[in-house]
């Protein structure tokens, strides 16, 4: 497809038409795909000239419908189906307790979520989940809704079904410096978690130092944009904007987050990390058709009763992993060396999480490019967080490495990443904002 | 060369360094050049987002520095060299009479013109010189010197060796809708035209329908870039804002407009063609030292002595032409077979000047890919000009064809090219304006 016309239109700032948007993005996955060079001018000039709410609501459609979205079929006729969906952070495995909350609480609820791998400082659920020993995320269709149907609970990978030309799209803003766009953003998320075919899904858009977008008017206009689109295609929504101005919980790295997610569906986990699985899980609880006040009430129960953490243990179990080993696993138990990082002087501890990240992928715990594989123990352990007060001599880091090579690369990064201030900083609240249809 | 980082900057609206540009421009011809898609991204944000004055000036000498601009060794030391530059038009054989009245106008003046291949609607300076027997513009640079210094005349073709990182970058615009950038189109003219190391540039800024440019507005913004261009550059010049709202003079096609040139020079040429000829060979002279009402008498006394002939006869034969043939040549002697399309109703003539040039194209007289061969010989008879009066029946346009199947395809788009209304329409001046530094 020559994509000369598309481009002269948005270079004079016209709207593209549905058709135009959908003839483009068919082609991408078919014979006559455009050459890369003009797709990376169309993608430049609506980075810079925008789009509507009518070709970003076109742009979303055809990349859902370049693959095949979910269809339930043999579900019972009152289910409901939503899920959570984080623009990515560090420390982050709120999915992780979130889900089994979810359905602890409910009855009727399905949480089918498609779940992604680490890239650059930000981590992914496919790695955390797969640093347990047998469990898999690529799994055939037919064994994914079997799975689901039982737990109401199943992850997948993503699968070349799954909207490929958001894939396609992606890998090229990536290269051509083209990302940074509201609405190329909104069709990239929605087009793949919309191919869930979900009921309702909650939207956890980071802030601060660790987002994947540091400008507060972008991140505000892209949860506007996302809420326009699910309300376009009629599935409830809500987007909580989270403080990701310090890493969540107490450890980063996939297999530590395994264990700090097992100590939250304990009741053991960090104050932080906690409250916000519960957070989530209260609000997707609601969401499904329960009264506020009953859905805190039965994730509190779900947590304090151990049901949440049965349901996890059956969920990873159905997807071949293999728990029973972990429970009593503690970070000491990974047999790594260990660096620790103390406060050189009483003041207040500030993260740059974006560079704690990629220290992260300094250890070989994250990767930068796609086919990168990673070591799932390194990792870190930090017990404060920004904004706290903390005294001279303190661990403000644990380092959890293998190498001692990746260790130093790691160690320079990280005087770019822990800061003690003498000032105090203003603290970020957990959630920062809410938005919802 | 990586160009996340030049493209985040131009993303944002930040200016580049001039070591970026450089840097930029000097690996497109290294083994390191960037991918197509980097540079398309990079183009269209440029495009988009525009280049200050510094920017230009460093694209525009980063461009001509990745070749080699002439060099005059052993030419006289009060030489003067200088040229006439055209945005591109239907029926422009102006640099055929304009160079040689220039040279029998004035003594130490040189006109070393890199001439251009026609492209599309509109016509150029190498194909219409080389449609006359013999003549070749693809000379070695010793010869092209050696032509220079004794006829202070001499037509070159673009080499690999004149702003090549403009040859690049301009194929790959061509491609990705990245043209419409008033600095982009002013650093890739003038890399090219600076290659010719000038004192001065006459650049002849077609408006009007066969224009290359059709918004007033970027035009003006253009001539103004281009002469803040050449004052950095420490060059004389001149922007003359010329009609191309109707084909230039009655011929249009490379060898017809051969003809039209030597009517010219023999004081015969239609009313036009001749009087811009004369108009800028008299802006020529003066630039190169003399007043203005010496050069309106020298530049007609070299047409009417017959010396500006003699100029243009022996220019051509240095490089190779055999011009004697010609002299008597008409267009019946071109042995084609001719169409006419006559006046169906007495009105107001009007062209679409690039749809004219575009069904040129379509005869086999033009090129829509840089690769395609011409027929030299066809072309347009068109007596009248935008604006004229025309009565029923009247000869609007005579096709010389060579190719029944062509010509009705050339008949299909010349009912989108030459219209009768019944309203009188505003004749634009030959010269509309003009801007000097």
């Amino acid at each position: 497809m020559n994509l000369l016309p598309l481009i002269h239109k948005k270079r004079l700032k016209q709207n593209l038409s549905s058709q135009e948007i959908n003839a483009f993005v068919k082609s991408l996955t078919s014979s006559k795909a455009p050459p890369d060079y003009q797709i990376a001018s169309l993608l430049a000039f609506t980075v810079a000239n925008g789009m509507n709410d009518e070709e970003t609501f076109a742009l979303t459609t055809a990349m859902k419908n370049s693959g095949k979205p979910f269809a339930y079929k043999g579900f019972p006729k009152n289910s409901f189906f939503l899920d959570k969906h984080s623009t990515g952070g560090v420390g982050d495995k709120i999915t992780l307790p979130l889900a089994p909350l979810v359905i602890a609480a409910t009855e009727n609820v399905y949480f089918p979520t498609i779940a992604g791998r680490g890239l650059g400082h930000t981590g992914g659920t496919v790695d955390k989940l797969e640093s347990i020993p047998g469990f898999r995320c690529g799994l055939e269709m037919s064994r994914f809704y079997k799975i689901l149907k039982k737990q109401r609970l199943a992850f997948l990978s993503q699968t070349p079904k799954i909207a490929p030309a958001d894939r396609i799209l992606y890998a090229l803003r990536d290269v051509s410096g083209t990302v940074a766009s509201v609405p190329l953003i909104t069709a990239s998320i929605l087009s793949k978690k919309l191919s869930e075919s979900l009921n309702y899904l909650l939207i956890d858009l980071k802030v601060g130092s660790g987002a994947f977008l540091t400008d507060p008017q972008m991140s505000e206009a892209l949860a506007r944009q996302m809420l326009n689109v699910l309300r376009h295609f009629k599935v409830g929504g809500r987007i909580c904007m989270t403080n990701m101005d310090t890493p969540l919980g107490h450890y980063s790295g996939n297999l530590l987050e395994v264990y700090e997610s097992l100590e939250i569906l304990k009741g053991v986990g960090p104050k932080n990390s906690t409250r916000l699985s519960l957070e989530f899980a209260e609000r997707l609880s609601e969401a499904s058709g329960i009264s506020k006040s009953e859905s805190v009430s039965k994730v509190k129960a779900a947590l304090h009763s151990g049901k949440a953490l049965e349901v996890f243990e059956k969920s990873i179990e159905a997807q071949g992993g293999k728990l029973a080993s972990m429970h009593k696993a503690t970070a000491n138990s990974l047999k790594l060396k260990t660096k620790s990082i103390l406060c050189p002087q009483a003041g207040y501890l500030r993260f740059d999480v974006t560079q704690l990240g990629t220290a992260l992928v300094d250890l070989g715990g994250g990767r930068m490019i796609k086919a990168a594989k990673i070591d799932p123990s390194v990792g870190f352990y930090h017990p404060h967080q920004t904004g706290d007060r903390v005294e001279k001599g303190e661990e403000v880091l644990k380092i959890y490495y293998r190498d001692s090579k990746k260790l130093s690369l790691a160690l320079g990064r990280l005087s770019q990443a822990v800061f003690v201030q003498e000032d105090p900083l203003e603290k970020m609240p957990l959630i920062v904002k809410e938005l919802q249809q």
